[in-house]
């Protein structure tokens, strides 16, 4: 349950502010479907326009690591803080992207790998290699 | 500073259970260099050979999603979980691997982002849409 | 679903032990209603004593941070350790104590800005500066 | 040791759109200093300028939640997902805005009970009151 | 809601290689009951029968540790990792084992009290005493 | 380094209230060795007083869990909030009481198969069998 109101689109287009966000991402996405995201930040107009202004920058914008890519980064980092609705959300969106079966099967084991080690390199506190370091 | 003793390549010599892996470390890899971590683990064969053999099967036999890619999402899981030595052991793995200064900014841009819209799905308890579940 | 039995009203009567702690968790709310969290540590009568000693002299005895304020701090610590009872119970307790839409607002503003940020810092292994270090 | 390279002046001097950051950087904080957060993320200049531009309007611009408590409540978030330079950079943020030992005496007890309620919390896996849902 | 499909038995039965780890795990806990994290996992074979493997040597083959005080460290790490599926699995299978009511106040006691002093450390950024080094 | 000031034994003595809780370790441990964690405590006497108040309730006073067994739960937990200082402190604690390398490497291989399976269950959103649920 969430601890704020969700905006309905009749709610959103009583506000103008918030209504210009929404257009804009129905427009970049190129669907009518605006998840509860979205409508949850809609409660602060501030950080609705400069969360969607970021995301549209990092995940939408072209660059040099590809979408499904930023997606998988996305999913790593949302499995491993533990948010459930963002793993969701960007597992749904991988999918949408072209994340197949196997990808996502060695996506989970490399997650789960790094957690392990993590666990393993914490517990040991091993120091870095001089090796790793950048000069 | 190490919790446990990290094991010299005259300390391995003398143990041939720890040597056939520090051997099958320097052959995968085509490099004499072994790091700490297995250093570490030197002093728990079981575990070191089990953590050893899931490294080779998850991040380096040939699957559908690349080895940089691989790193990528190894360095997002281990950013979260705020393991240090992890950090700069797979960001060293990844410039190897070809990472490039402008893959680096994509790629700290979308953890960063992760990072943020998790916390805020967090606080927000924010229901998941049914568009996102599995059938 | 919860791991242990929520104590009712009527098997909590029957302990007195636990019923003293009950009678001061309403005497010092002024309000009759004791939430899950209690209910649950009902189970175990010393960390139930030991919890709510706790909770009263950190929360609620006088000091020089104001009640809301130590309730921002709790949805915070709350919000990145991922505790879905305590951002709805520590919310709502905000909000009981005067929290506003803009206040919450700016306070998930600044946890998320502070997740991006420290995500970003761990990633880049930021030297601390000598300026920050206490004399 | 940093997995980046930390801008110097000079460095910063010979490329335009990065002194244009750190030009506002010192102007908005009314000092000299630059610490070296900003320093690392001058190798991006994209979330170089879109970390700094949240920053200021999250942290700096007036609000309802006045500057020391944006900084409690930073802190509390960095201490939990274990942010070594965050924690360090925040605390002296913190006092240099007011700060006193007893304030952050109660900090540092608010963030532990929290984190231990949290843990509780999870373990028991307490389901969410209905008095706190948000009709 | 998962987010990959569950395998029904019926499912297993027609795939020789995620029946013949379903068998194991059946013959190993002597028990007809495979619980959901397996069924999961039979979308991704090569992953299921590692994740399988690896638990069987830790947590099921004799060692120094007992197999309760196994899942006792198991539920410690799955309640700060917040795991809401680890802890309820990992709860029951320690019941199963013989946890009693006063061990489990006994084990959240300590989980409770590590995570306050955990974040207490953090936030004081405590510098290891000397005697604490492994020489 | 820390964020406050670490207390000498000097400082304490000018202080009784901080005094009668050094005193209390000491003879509690039966050791002169005081660590730096009570130091850093020291600043705040109400925070010091309650958590070594708990500590000893939890952590000394005899109980079902053996000491021991507590302390491997502490590493556990301490090593998923990445606590550097009680990873140190409590591997340390943990030797003193009997641990031993044997039993050290199946506590690591414990942790580490917890965050895996951890990050696996979150990744995958597995719904909890109804066989879990307390009745």
């Amino acid at each position: 349950m969430p601890t704020v109101k969700l905006w309905t689109d009749v709610e959103v287009a009583a506000n103008p502010r918030i209504q210009v966000v929404f257009d804009d991402i129905r427009a970049t996405r190129n669907s009518d479907f605006v998840n509860n995201f979205w409508r949850a930040l809609a409660n602060q107009p501030a950080l609705l326009e400069r969360t969607w202004a970021s995301i549209k920058e990092v995940m939408i914008e072209p660059g040099t690591l590809d979408p499904l890519t930023k997606e998988l980064i996305y999913i790593a980092a949302s499995t491993i803080n533990g948010c459930t609705y963002c793993i969701h959300s960007h597992t749904a969106a991988a999918r949408a992207k072209g994340l197949t079966d196997q990808q996502h099967a060695e996506l989970l084991a490399v997650i789960g790998m790094a957690a392990e080690t993590n666990a393993l390199a914490n517990a040991l506190q091993i120091p870095i290699d001089p090796q790793f370091l950048v000069e």
